[in-house]
């Protein structure tokens, strides 16, 4: 969603020298995520963002509530395309592709993924941040990916979407988080066939 | 297991008026536990502890190596009974049993134990001592429930159990960690749901 700032109806008219505020905005977010990506969440003030944006503070305290709400939105901009949803029209390959990629993110980037969401726990203004600025968004992309799927009957009707993304993309954040096992690849393939294939006997051997 | 300590003999001998090792351990695990869900993972000192359960600091000293390994110790220990596994012969109506206990504690501790996962977030010390002296242990328990079940033909071959770990426990501590959506029995019913019949199409709706 575009900010939009109508207290400082300057920062729209390019025609004043001021900066269109698609730009503004699209600076600040780079500005943010490069901060949060080297420095850490706790770093993260908008002082340090405006200055390194070459932005006014000002702006940045009438579009963000809050710098948590600045670092979730960039950190929701910084891998957006990394992570973004593919649609060959078969579902299985396309959420393997995505959570190849999500899972060399989370390697990528571990220490700094798990202080985010280490810091969100009893701190409830970041926690809520964190919730609506990234976890809701990319629930909101995961579950739209899937309904496809399930229309298209690639998904049984009856399965609860938000569920999966808890089975799916929840288990590997449970390996990051509580680390004892390892976080691959083939750890996301088997958290897809697990769920594609069903994890009880096969009927015809007998067993069931 | 039970600690042993062979640098205070006199620990263990009764006779000479000082607490047996095993009572000694059970009121420290008491105490550590006591101060952990009252006060938090931050607050656990071996010196409160060692106050409040009546044992030498020195005695902590020997057994545990750092305070957190004490406390996670103990917090395994405090809910090691309501966690336990029932093994009726039906492995599904066993995993709703336990995972609907183990929802009902994150509801009741919601957020001592995600001040516990936050704080083991940065802190190298703190993670290791939360990843041998908890998940490693609750994984294992979790995977002999499984593999039981796994030889009894209720779980195909295939089937990768520590994988299952994070696709029923792990997603639900992901809605406590990361909150978007709510943490319900319902949702542990759809998690065992989603595994034990897939979520693919049935062949007969020819919709595959």
């Amino acid at each position: 969603m575009e900010p939009t700032d109508p207290g400082d109806p300057g920062a729209l008219k390019p025609g004043r020298g001021r900066r269109r505020a698609q730009d503004v905005r699209r600076a600040t977010l780079a500005a943010a995520a490069e901060l949060l990506l080297t420095e850490g969440v706790h770093a993260l003030t908008f002082s340090k963002v405006a200055a390194r944006a070459g932005v006014s503070k000002m702006t940045l305290y009438k579009w963000w509530p809050s710098p948590g709400a600045l670092a979730f939105d960039a950190y929701f901009d910084a891998f957006e395309e990394t992570l973004a949803f593919p649609d060959t029209g078969d579902v299985r390959a396309d959420l393997t592709t995505q959570l190849h990629a999500f899972i060399d993110l989370l390697n990528r980037n571990g220490p700094v993924i798990s202080g985010i969401v280490g810091a969100a726990q009893g701190d409830p203004d970041l926690a809520e941040a964190l919730s609506t600025h990234y976890v809701t968004q990319r629930r909101r992309l995961a579950v739209e990916r899937l309904a496809v799927a399930r229309r298209a009957g690639q998904i049984r009707e009856g399965v609860d979407l938000e569920t999966l993304v808890d089975q799916l993309w929840g288990a590997a954040y449970h390996r990051l988080l509580m680390p004892a096992q390892p976080l691959t690849t083939e750890f996301a393939d088997r958290l897809i066939a697990h769920l594609f294939l069903g994890i009880a006997p096969d009927p015809a051997d007998g067993a069931g």
